[in-house]
């Protein structure tokens, strides 16, 4: 028999599995171009030429043993100390090589971040809606999830409602901008005052309060918007970054954690990410793409193309009634269903071809997650389908 | 402050680090040359020159946003049912992708598992001496490791003592062959007896009982020496394969695990180790090397050049009156140490700019790991080292 907390998560998994094989059997009976799936986040824009021409010149000029070989757990030292420059460059701070570890994307980071940090029954702070795999990665540390409701007006955090959830077993808060699955960014203003809501709570209660900020969408922004660079607001403050989305290379599992050199304990807690990295089998981030990646740092994704499937969407959603924030960042919308039952809603969809995810999965119900990392034209040709679900509901 | 649980570890990994700080002293001092590391198992001979040619055809052939996108957490469906001919022509097994999830090496794929198997408490077996990291890995599950004292005659897993340690507690056994750090090639006698013993035990105590096969070192064995296919001897069994050695690729992070189809719970189990590989933030194991390891399973590192290494090191030191088995596969010797106390031995053994691992780190005190993947060269060079060593102890 299988763990009993495994036991739960492969029920919950199961729903994920009967959307795709839904989406599958569609297909089969309606044409693949005739079933709009918005539920994965897989992003769709080619990764930049620049990733093929790295490989090649890594495969050619240094030796096969050092390219796929052991290294620190940690990662290569000259790919963090790259990554480091880059770093202090453009947000003008001041790390090196030590305040970094690379990762298994941020999935992996955030594992061996939470591995570090808690004890069971530590608290860990999210703010509604939120990626649903908080979840379970600090459920694999017999951590506690604390959850922030949503304001759903902004989409940003709720931070009134934060410092009533703040107590002595507060390990840790997770932010995620640019949001999955809202798109927001959230502004300096809300980074600031979190930043001193959580130092105040600190010195009252006389704990480390740690503020994990998830980013795998940073540069997968639009309008110009600048999204706050959290170690320059907030001492005890992590990044967790990946390249998944930046470089288009999900199925690589590349990131990096970059911690702040003065914050409490910093030194045991590099100690521990570099163990953690080790003891959960990750060993280290796979080397051939640590190498590459510190020679693509300036490469970027066409975001042009995700900013057009945002606006041609948004556009359409807005003008047939659905009410939604319009989002700055990321791949995804957050519209509001126009029932309560999100559930309800997305299976209604069905029978348009629309494949949507319900807002319930990401803490937030009476609302639904569209992923617009598709192609344009898909995007186009299932307008139509988005107006006869709203006439279904009256939405105007 | 970092969580009790790394507390222990990040203490316990400072001592390794030392060792290598150690080795980096002494190089400073005595020339690199001179300082012989026998600590690492970081494999030295060259991967096949197949690899690169692979990563080039992928990267000409298909398609950028397959070759590093996301698929089914349990890897790409058509690399699995490669990897599952190859198993079946190989060993005349009945197996299909249904049986594989693609890990991030052997580490991940057994980090999976136990998360798979274990409720706190459970306990897993193992045979001394054994892999370190197997205790953390348990641990990172809250299991109990039960360590069954070693046969220091044949390094075999001593299975009278195994009877006295099978509990309705034991969830899994975990066995390492070709061995780190002995070498030994578990005889198919053995497995056979080994199965024997479990399937008893599983049906006097009513429960089931998991062989976990742990076989980085598969292929890499010397005088035509078969490895027993444990999928074929005993029916709760799992293989976690690597190509870290194989091909020597350890910093890519790529690997396997194999389930029999007539196991309890196999359904179950594959589901759980699909949703372990997600929320345990592996995700997926890199994507690249998937696909590049499927055009490779013919590949194979020259085996023939740790075979030379461990002829000349195990015949000079046998020579010079160490007591050591010969070991038939991986690229470790495991002699017993002339005094009781293997850590006082190691502390010594450095005087001489030998750097050597004690057996304790393995739950076999009394014996020293050497690590013979480095140059002929180094090892010829270090034999004088070994001479002034033994005569210390006048070994003779």
């Amino acid at each position: 028999m299988i763990s009993n907390k495994m036991k739960n998560l492969v029920a919950t998994s199961s729903t994920i599995r009967a959307m795709f094989e839904e989406g599958k059997r569609l297909s089969a009976i309606y044409g693949e171009e005739n079933v709009f799936d918005y539920s994965l986040g897989n992003p769709n824009v080619e990764p930049p030429e620049n990733i093929k021409i790295a490989i090649n010149q890594i495969l050619n000029k240094e030796s096969a043993n050092l390219i796929h070989g052991y290294m620190n757990n940690s990662g290569y030292e000259d790919v963090r100390t790259k990554i480091a420059k880059f770093i202090n460059k453009k947000y003008n701070t001041n790390i090196s090589h030590n305040n970094i570890v690379m990762t298994c994307g941020a999935a992996g980071g955030l594992n061996i971040l939470l591995k570090t940090l808690l004890n069971p029954g530590d608290e860990v702070i999210v703010f509604a809606p939120f990626f649903g795999e908080y979840r379970n990665y600090v459920n694999n540390f017999d951590g506690e999830l604390v959850v922030v409701p949503p304001d759903i007006t902004t989409f940003e955090p709720n931070l009134q409602a934060l410092t009533d959830k703040i107590s002595s077993k507060t390990k840790a808060v997770i932010i995620n901008s640019p949001n999955n699955p809202t798109g927001v960014v959230y502004s300096e203003k809300v980074m600031q005052d979190l930043a001193k809501i959580l130092s105040e709570k600190e010195k009252e209660l006389g704990t480390s309060i740690y503020l994990i900020s998830d980013e795998p969408y940073r540069e997968i922004v639009y309008d110009n918007v600048k999204v706050p660079y959290i170690l320059k607001y907030y001492k005890n403050s992590f990044i967790g970054y990946s390249y998944s989305k930046s470089l288009s290379l999900p199925g690589e599992r590349i990131g990096y954690i970059v911690a702040n050199t003065d914050m409490d304990y910093f030194e045991d807690i590099m100690s521990s990410l570099n163990v953690a990295n080790r003891i959960l089998g990750f060993v280290n981030a796979p080397s051939l793409f640590q190498r590459v990646i510190a020679e693509c740092l300036e490469a970027e994704v066409d975001v042009s193309i995700y900013q057009r499937n945002r606006d041609v969407l948004y556009d359409h959603l807005t003008a047939i009634g659905f009410s939604c924030i319009k989002p700055q960042g990321a791949f995804y919308l957050f519209p509001r269903t126009p029932i309560a039952d999100d559930i309800k809603f997305c299976e209604e969809a069905k029978q348009f071809n629309l494949l949507l995810v319900p807002g319930s999965a990401f803490g937030c119900p009476g609302h639904i997650r569209l992923s617009y990392c598709i192609s344009y034209e898909k995007i186009q040709n299932s307008l139509p389908a988005f107006e006869k679900l709203a006439k279904l509901y009256e939405v105007k």
